[in-house]
């Protein structure tokens, strides 16, 4: 009999583990005796105590008994073990694994530990907020209750936000309308488990987010693409073919950093309206609009209750939070917050109740102030240094919103990339081309200037090292 | 034209916003004119100054532009609007959407003020453990980071884990194996998920956790019920035709309160092998069992790597925190870790840090034998003062582990059930029935004794309480 031991807390244990092991392996066959502790206890050159412990461990786990005058043996109770095989699943085990697996690969974001990183969705790091959100926590664990929360949100959070988004998004809600979910993320899923069936026709924008147009995928849904350009999604190309659902960034295209534009706005809700269609507008960074009145949102302008308005705390506070909101049409309210029920119970209570009082206490429209100035400042920091360092090398997308903007290369050729990519990575500055984000591959490259969680100093010279690997190139 | 103002925020946005909806609603035509401010400040018994900023507001949204000479006009851009027609939804959306519908009524939790309230779920009260969390949470704030965190995981928290789960619950396993989820509901969904198509059959236990299988059934499964003894789930009674999952709560059967018993164990298992079956084992009370050597897992008898073992902190700290675990099959494992990734990008990080050094630090254990004692205690009152004031009238049924278990009633029938608990809820106690979680009706009414909540002079009163109403009856 061979016993390996795992080296993993006590010695006894260990052996325990080991026999427990070799019995259900079948290497001990039911009935048969286990050898004397003393035999044993010579075979591993361990102490007898231990093989008493480790027998005495079987037996209370039922493995084994103890027979007056012939020793231990392994217990009558012990059916005959299956063999070990591990079960290697090459086939993908549903229909969802297929369609997971069949997406491009991806990770959440790459953690290149650059010294000049410009991937857009970096946050803006603030030590002020994270004490005052530390202080709002402990607060909140006093407050939160212990037991299950309720699973559409903590009301306080619900009224702070009905609130907010009435006075700064034109976004007029019930507390009761708004679901408390984990992120935009959650949000996705939710919805496409309430509106899409398998094969069920859902417009996106090109370019677009990735990983929520992958959980679209994975649910199953079939993905039509429609351009955009500087006034957001081209509508007189969307498709001719109802489509049960439009996924959109208008407030500020993701990636291409485009704002919806009023008359394209109007026009979609009336398509949306003809094919009976539901619009998901996800608007992951407001309150990071250049301007104080920002275009109305497609919620406002909707009289047809056929929006879906989606918010998250990952731009405007930090990533890590995982909490979001969905505004629920009322036709879809009851099933969006069962469908959350089902999903896990609701989110975690204190960091709602935390929330709600950062919120409702005005901290967070304060926070917002400065987090926007800031931005604002290093926007214009990087945009100008661009601007005189490259002139008419690049052309610069829209940037007036949002914590990036995409930069389009005039001199350099698609060939050409990869090698000003690892010139770039060499020299401590990460870049990011845009044109993956897009299913039509686009005329010139492109690149991402993710701005937000870099000093005026480090942006100034990211575009230093930009401007020499772009000119050497 | 009619304006009624929502009376939300300040007076000129009420009147902006009014304007808009009557401009959407089409009741002012595209190009047409909109009264003068001095005309509209009369009408509406407003300051001019007070139209005069809602028309500037109606501008910047560019809905209306001023024309030098012609006062103010909607804006030509705007295209006619879709008419107002709310869609109600009867017919449900989506296929999900209607087996959700045809779920039986539920909520989370009856959230009854009962003054003695035996509902199994209520967690033990504890200021100490609050004050220890709060402690924890502050420092984590500090050491989580903003950004978004791994989707399956805080990684230390993971190596806390698979010490503790190795240690504790024989269930050895790589950190890298653990997958953080929002607790055991958001784990079941999962791997629903990953391993169930529409119509694929799963085994559950009867009686069985509503919520658990209420997800499985939205999902689209076919259930398949299997009978439960005071040895857990009769393995002799599955179903000959192979089924792709089964769900148990084989430590603690929820709610009957039996432990499933080795020989079952190591026969389902051989079960699982034969008709290649995923075993789910959610192991929800794990931490409250009465010996301190427990029966083994299945997990640790497992020797085809087909268990998922799932966990909660939702019994063992408190149900709002929603935080819980996968164990993960190794086959299963990157499937399962995408899955969560689209479904909300992994957990909040700042929770997961403070549930780090909670567990790392040994405090968790520290707790739990705590309150392992207090349970202990509480059971042992609860249990003596039964058999004291009711004695043949009822029989307990297993009560070694958890919070929980279930008294029978010998001396009432079914249809006395609904008198006893008006009265025993009249006079303040909250009584819930057994047979809704039976699929199979037992053949007399019983009810659960969830004590945990209650201290021991609590459930004292308690016990003469539910003594009186079936007395009476």
């Amino acid at each position: 009999m061979q016993l390996l031991l795992d080296q993993q807390g006590a010695l006894y244990e260990q052996i325990a583990r080991a026999l427990k092991q070799a019995i259900l392996d079948g290497r001990i066959v039911e009935g048969g005796r286990l050898p004397s502790t003393r035999t044993l206890a010579r075979a591993l050159q361990v102490s007898r105590k231990s093989i008493i412990l480790a027998y005495e461990l079987l037996c209370a786990e039922q493995l084994a008994v103890v027979r007056a005058g012939s020793g231990t043996r392994v217990g009558k109770l012990v059916a005959p073990p299956p063999i070990r095989r591990a079960p290697s699943i090459k086939k993908p085990t549903s229909g969802y694994t297929a369609r997971m697996r069949n997406l491009p690969d991806f990770t959440l974001r790459g953690r290149a530990a650059h010294r000049y990183n410009l991937q857009c969705g970096e946050p803006l790091l603030n030590a002020k907020l994270f004490n005052a959100w530390r202080r709002k926590l402990s607060a909140a664990a006093l407050r939160a209750g212990p037991k299950y929360p309720t699973a559409g949100g903590f009301m306080p959070l619900r009224v702070a936000l009905a609130d907010y988004l009435g006075r700064r998004r034109g976004v007029i809600c019930d507390p009761a309308d708004i679901l408390i979910v984990g992120g935009t993320q959650q949000a996705v899923t939710l919805v496409a488990r309430v509106l899409l069936d398998a094969r069920a026709p859902v417009v996106i924008e090109d370019p677009h987010y990735q990983l929520a147009v992958h959980a679209l995928k994975a649910h199953g849904a079939r993905i039509v693409s429609v351009r955009t350009d500087a006034d957001g999604m081209v509508v007189q190309a969307l498709p001719k073919r109802p489509a049960r659902l439009a996924y959109l960034t208008p407030a500020h295209q993701f990636p291409s950093g485009a704002t919806m534009s009023l008359p394209r706005k109007m026009e979609l809700l009336r398509w949306a309206k003809t094919n009976d269609c539901w619009i998901f507008e996800d608007d992951y960074d407001a309150g990071f609009q250049a301007d104080s009145r920002p275009l109305p949102t497609l919620h406002s302008l909707d009289v047809g209750n056929r929006v879906i308005y989606a918010g998250s705390f990952s731009k405007t506070l930090f990533p890590s939070l995982r909490l979001g909101y969905i505004v629920c049409p009322q036709a879809l309210r009851r099933d969006l917050f069962t469908a959350k029920l089902l999903n896990d119970l609701g989110s975690a209570a204190i960091e709602q109740a935390a929330l709600a009082t950062y919120i409702q206490s005005r901290q967070y429209e304060k926070h917002l102030r400065e987090a926007r100035r800031e931005v604002l400042i290093r926007r214009r920091v990087v945009v100008d240094a661009l601007r005189r360092s490259l002139g008419a090398r690049i052309e610069i997308g829209p940037h007036d919103g949002g914590m990036h903007f995409v930069i389009w290369l005039n001199k350099i050729g698609f060939d050409e990339l990869p090698t000003v990519l690892v010139k770039a990575a060499n020299s401590g500055l990460g870049l990011y081309p845009v044109h993956p984000y897009y299913r039509v591959k686009p005329s010139r490259p492109g690149l991402l200037i993710g701005y937000a969680g870099l000093s005026a100093a480090q942006l100034k010279r990211a575009v230093e090292l930009l401007t020499e690997c772009l000119r050497r190139a």
